[in-house]
């Protein structure tokens, strides 16, 4: 599964159509950010494609992990948000 | 149901601890936090909450939306993380 990568300056509302189209295709998605504003953006994302889904009648719920992402050759910590299918 | 309220400031873990309890009491949670470093604290602490939750068996997963709130007369838009059991 291709991660969706947020930075603090996406634009939410695109993110929230790539996390619509890979729900539709393939039933989960898995949203990567790496700091503070990255992550209120994803969250936003999350928030907007889950209407959006909601119309096609599917319930998609978000589960937040941290992961240890090689950024650079540094180890960052990124919030995942895997979006899945209640 | 109480609303844990989440700024900048929170400690994650502490929020983590606060959300866990309630999961426990009530099986559900609401998380409310206003701006990109509370959501990130809010997102953190709910990752922390799903892993203490794992070992009582409980599958926890997030739900956010947009939430209009009042603060000293003035309207903002908060972020609110529903936490539910799957």
């Amino acid at each position: 599964m291709e991660v969706i990568k947020v930075s603090a300056k996406s634009r939410f509302t695109s993110v929230a159509g790539a996390i619509t189209g890979v729900m539709r295709e393939v039933g989960r998605a898995e949203v990567q950010a790496i700091g503070a504003g990255a992550v209120n953006q994803a969250v936003k994302a999350v928030a907007i494609a889950r209407n959006y889904l909601q119309q096609d009648g599917i319930d998609a719920i978000c589960i937040p992990h941290f992961a240890e992402v090689c950024i650079d050759n540094q180890e960052r910590t990124s919030i995942k948000l895997l979006v899945e299918k209640r």
